[in-house]
Formats: C-alpha cells, sequence, structure tokens
C-alpha cells in the first residue's frame, strides 16, 4: 500500500454498537474543520434510507462551524418509515448537542440490513465512544468500521504537485454489490487539502462521480442508502482557481483517486473472480456508448462466460445486437484483452480460440466494443457471476 | 398429459443429422396444407440468425401451394455472414426441389451454437430422411427434435366449442434461456384447426405474444434467432369471421395456449427451482407496468432471493424503487403468495417472517406489486438464479 496522506482538519475515531458484528468496530464518526466544503451525492432509488433523507436536508442547510459524519455498519435504517427518521434525528441532536454544534451539522450515513429497527441507544453509545478516540491519521480503522460484507477496507491516496504547491487526496468506501439489502450500500468519503469554492466542488464532484461510481455495475441494482462525500478541507495556503493549471491538476487526480475506488469496490464485489472493464467506443452519442457498454457488462450470460473462462463472443454479439440504441451491426468490431474477436458483426478471421483462451486465463479482462458509427466512448466496469455469487445472495437473511 | 389434437392438414417428420446430439432426431419438417395462413414473429435483437433473415423474407412472400417449415437444433446459423445465408439458401432450395414446391414456400428455423459454419449437407440429409417419415400425430417426437439443452419437451393443445362448432390448437416450443448463445433461442410453433384471414391472424399473434413470449424472462438477453410462427391450416367447415362469438373464444384459447408454452419454457429454464410471476397492478400506463415488472423479474437480488427461498421483500421494494418510471412510494403494495410484504414504501404490519418462509417453500412464487397509482397492469413470468444456472452458463462452449 502507498503512503496515506492525511488531511488537515479531518479526524476519525471508530467504536463498536455491539449489535449485528459482535464488538467489531462499526461505527464511525469523521469530525471535520469549520473552513471545510462539502460536496454530497446520493442514490436516485426512491425508496430512500432515513440518513440519506437526514442528510440530503441536511448538507442543503449547513450552518457556520465543524462538521461531523457518522456512519453505521450493520443496519441501513431503509424502509422503516417514519420511526426511521425519528431514530436518526435522535442521534444526530445527541451527538451535535455533545460537540455543541448545529444539529444541521451533523451528516448520518447507513449500511446494512434493510427493514429492521435501528438499535438507536447502541449506535449513539457507539458514536459517543468514537468521539474520544479521534485521530488525523485512522484511515485504516475508519476505512474498516463502515464495511459489512466487503472482504477488505479500500483507501486511495494522492498526491499532486502543482508548481510548489502539492495537494493531498485521501479516499475510502466500501460496498460488494451496487446493493446488498442485507448488507447494503456503496459509501464514498474522500478528503481533498485544498480550498475550493462550492461550486467548483459540485463540479469536480460530479464529474469524477461519472466515471466512477456511475460506471460500475455489479448486479444492476441500486441501493436506497448509496452515498458519496467529497470533503475540502479550506486550507487556505491551497486556494484553487477555477480556470488554472491548479483546478485542472487537481480535478484530475481527484477523478483517478474516484476511478481507482471503484475500482476496488468491483475487484471485491461479492463472489468476483474477474475484474471486466467493457469499454463501449465510436458510439453515436453519449447515450449509445453508455446503454452498450451497460447492456454488455450487465448481461447474465456474458458475466457467467466471464467466470468460466470462455472468450465466448457470441454472447457479447449477441448482447450489443439487443441493445434498444443499436441500428445495425455493420461496423462492429470486438477485441478481448486486445485479441480480436468479432468484425462486421460476425466471427473475426484472425480469431484463435487458442489464443482466446490463454487470454481468458487472467484475472483483469477488457472487452473492447467498437461501433464505428461515431466518436462516443463510455467504460464500464463489473465483475463476473460465479456460484459464490449466488451463494452469498440466496443466503437468508437472518 | 391431456389429449393431444391433430391438426388436419400439418404433417411432421424428424431425423437426425448425426453432428452435435449423436444419433438423436435434431431436424425437423412439418408440411403445411396448401389453404394454410401462416404468421411469423422474429427476434428483435439487431443480430439476425441466417434463418431468420431468409424466414422473414420466404413469409412476406409466400406463393400458392403447400408450405414447409424447417427446423434443426445444435446449431443456430447466426454471425455467420454470407456463408450463413448460402447455406440456408442452398438447403430450403433442395428441399423445394425434392418437393416440387416454391422455395418461398420453405421457411427455415435454427437454435444451438452461434459462429460456427452449418454442416449443410448432414442437416439436408436429415430433412430428407425426415420427409420419408411424415406423420399427422408425430407431435411429441416433433417437440422433442428442436429441443437443445431443454430438459422435456413442451406442448400444449387445446379444444374450444362454440356453439356446434369445435376448434382445435395444438402448439410446441423450445427454450431454457431467453438466450443460449451455445444451444439458443426461443421457437415455437402453433397450429390451428380454422380458418381465418391473414389480418386476424396476425392480430391474434401479436395479441397472444404480447402476454406470453415477451412476458417471460430468465436472464434478459434476446437470442438471434426467437422464432414464432402461428399456422391456420383453413379448414373451410370452421370459418371464423371477424368480430364474432367464434373469433372471441378462439382468440381467448390461442393466447391460453401461447401462455401456457411461455410458461412450460420458464418451468425448464435454465437451472430453475422455482417459477416466479411478477404481476404489477394499478400502475399509471402500461410502459410503466411493464418496466417495473421486468424490473423486479430481472434483479439478480430478487432472483437470488427467491433461490433462498428467502422473502426478501427489501430486495423487491428496493429493485421498485429504482425503477426510472416510479415517481413515489407512497402508494406501494407488495404481496407475496397473497401475504402482505409491504405497504406505503416500508414493511407491513402484518408481515410475519414465520408465514412468509413457509409461503416461500413453494415452488411457485407471486409476487404482486401494487403501485396505485393508476389502474394498468402487467406480468411477467421468470425463474430464479441458481448455481446450476451459474454452472450450465460457465461451462466452456466446446
Amino acid at each position: 500500500m502507498a503512503k496515506i496522506h492525511n488531511i488537515e482538519g479531518i479526524e476519525f475515531g471508530s467504536a463498536s454498537s455491539n449489535t449485528r458484528y459482535g464488538n467489531r468496530d462499526d461505527s464511525l464518526v469523521v469530525t471535520i474543520n469549520q473552513e471545510a466544503k462539502l460536496s454530497g451525492k446520493f442514490t436516485s432509488n426512491k425508496l430512500k434510507a432515513a440518513p440519506v433523507t437526514e442528510a440530503i436536508q441536511n448538507l442543503s442547510a449547513l450552518e457556520k462551524g465543524p462538521k461531523v459524519l457518522l456512519i453505521n455498519a450493520g443496519n441501513a435504517n431503509a424502509a422503516n418509515g417514519q420511526k426511521g427518521i425519528n431514530d436518526v434525528k435522535k442521534y444526530c441532536k445527541e451527538i451535535a448537542s455533545d460537540l455543541n454544534i448545529e444539529q444541521k451539522n451533523v451528516i448520518p450515513f447507513s449500511t446494512g440490513v434493510i427493514g429492521e429497527a435501528l438499535p438507536v441507544d447502541s449506535y449513539l453509545n457507539a458514536f459517543r465512544s468514537a468521539l474520544t478516540k479521534l485521530k488525523n491519521d485512522g484511515w485504516k480503522k475508519a476505512a474498516s468500521a463502515i464495511l459489512t460484507t466487503d472482504t477488505k477496507p479500500k483507501i486511495i491516496s494522492k498526491e499532486v504537485k502543482v508548481g510548489k504547491k502539492s495537494y493531498s487526496i485521501t479516499g475510502f468506501a466500501k460496498g460488494s454489490g451496487m446493493i446488498r439489502p442485507d448488507f447494503a450500500t456503496l459509501l464514498s468519503f474522500v478528503f481533498v487539502d485544498a480550498k475550493l469554492s462550492q461550486n467548483l466542488l459540485n463540479k469536480i464532484h460530479n464529474q469524477a462521480l461519472k466515471v466512477s461510481f456511475e460506471a460500475i455495475t455489479v448486479d444492476g441494482d441500486t441501493s436506497p442508502n448509496d452515498s458519496s462525500v467529497l470533503v475540502t478541507n479550506g486550507n487556505k495556503e491551497k486556494v484553487v482557481k477555477a480556470g488554472s493549471l491548479d483546478e485542472r491538476k487537481l480535478t484530475q487526480a481527484i477523478i483517478e483517486t474516484f476511478k481507482e475506488l471503484a475500482e476496488l469496490l468491483v475487484a471485491d464485489a461479492e463472489g468476483a473472480t474477474k475484474l471486466i472493464k467493457v469499454k463501449v467506443s465510436k458510439a453515436k452519442n453519449q447515450i449509445q456508448a453508455k446503454s452498450v457498454a451497460f447492456t454488455v457488462a450487465e448481461s447474465p450470460l456474458v458475466k457467467t462466460a466471464m467466470y468460466g473462462s470462455d472468450a465466448n463472443w457470441g454472447r457479447i454479439l449477441s448482447a450489443v445486437g439487443r441493445d434498444k440504441t443499436i441500428d445495425d451491426l455493420n461496423g462492429l468490431q470486438i477485441k478481448l484483452n486486445g485479441l480480436p474477436l468479432v468484425k462486421k458483426g460476425y466471427k473475426d478471421p484472425k480469431y484463435s480460440e487458442k489464443v482466446a483462451s490463454k487470454a481468458m486465463k487472467k484475472r483483469e479482462i477488457s472487452i473492447e466494443v467498437v461501433l464505428g458509427s461515431g466518436k462516443h466512448e463510455f467504460q464500464v466496469m463489473t465483475s463476473d457471476f460465479s456460484e459464490d455469487y449466488i451463494l452469498i445472495n440466496s443466503d437468508y437473511r437472518s
């Protein structure tokens, strides 16, 4: 693991609620300095968990002063009706009162089982205990405390130098299915040592999401709890102006951080044995590029073929053919790890079963779909469908 | 098995090509009397197999005289480029010449592996051999000859009485994934002992497809070879006029035949252990009803929960919530085999884990999603995702 850069003004503490995961830390508090700016983006699912509703409200009306993120794993507090809202308000209010800050500055996040009442006092106790252990360099413990059935913590840290200035970026995320209503959700928190305007922060956040968490799929599902937060600490020595070289370089590094976190999620997806990148190019427009990439990436037949290490070009070709945005297959080329599979809608004469079989043995698979109808492109990352995927997801909830 | 009604004018013969399936019959010839009318509907996949292209052309330009259907299993003749077209034209021409009928009256269908050259002489020999064994009552052998990895033949037969007249309907189909590019495709052939206009025939065919083969999904994929044919033999004693009671009753019986064939396909889907009916009602329009039904039916998390006999209402609720046509969940109710799961977007107070667990033990599961925003409804049938599904589909092609 490369060096993890601490971010001035950001501190972490974690503790255990002693509920679903025994005495494992499952409750994380992140304190954020008062000069910081936050950008939050949340699930598109119409079923929004109580903490998501609360976080959206609070972020839209932040007051001056320090901010706090409260993250619990083990219970999603989703589909719990008014009780869920009351519960989340309760622990946010208590923590705000403890810290003597505005309640609106307390932002909650949850991941875990859907539809079970939150053991609110247990988590409140854990948050209080976590507040006694705040540290500026607690990244690994923080990234571990928010996990559900992920098999490892996911942290990415970068430093980008522009002239004499250097900007640090460190983030962590969790999630091993796009949705795991039992142990649900994608959560991501990225912190940047720099001062940016709120507009610029939001813009960069949107840009980064489009090519990272909005470009991965494990099972096509979307959780009621998905949340991504990008925080800048407002360091006055590291002011980034819109249109500057600093902005361009920092944006690029933030985007890379998001993409690498997304890749860590897919690599640790439920039952995954392969990391698959589906890159669609020469599409007539962005909609087509994205649509075809997701159609291929979400095809159970492509995903099971990948698991079987079968360079089954017929399934990939057929998935492209059924995509609603496709007019014809005349200009179509498909490659796998650089090897030609399909040309003009049928088997490429250069295709070699033997060579393709060998290429499929790799853990990382790149499927290139060249549509030949324009100049737009989009890449989706996904995992394969294994027997373990079925076992994990057919396991009874309790 | 109920009585199978023979259809005057329709005869079957089958034989083996001695290719993929050894000496199992894999080649079927259906001869159709000259008074008959045919309606054919084909895959929406832009990748159309050579026999599909040829069948569409021929059906649009049928000549007077008898017609012949040629169906082979084991090779889909898809993605084979110009050679595929040449091959299918070759055996159609030879059979037309043998029978001294118009080549346009020979309609080809294929199911099997994609992208392998058709062993055209082997299948031509088999078709010729099949022609020597024509019988009017050979339904079971016919339904068996077109199978690929289906585990059993699928035949539905009905008789509908209107006044003194009785109309017979008998059909068979194959298909155990919506697409199985290795052993691909849904094929369906239904024959009716009646005389209908071509317009009425097409109308009934469309109506029947909407609620049968267009309302099932195993894996969300669509084959390049999917074909459905509805044939009336033109029996002059059984004339059906548009707008008559006979039309209404016969249409109903044909629709039922299609629905029951579709149900047989889903029940025999790859690795299926459950037959799941997802019924969406009180939708604001037909598009919403269909969209929500397919979103739930194709959710891998719902399908794996069903396999695990887990009444996981959180996953169903979450799938509904992420459907793009959904505005809010305020009026939402979800039931499973009649038991209340969700009310107004969260757990129904009447929900009982114990009762739900018991209900889930059944092989047939009905999921009712009541949206409460209108009066439209749609039902999709699907199967669960089991370890066998993964094993079957991750098996290497050759």
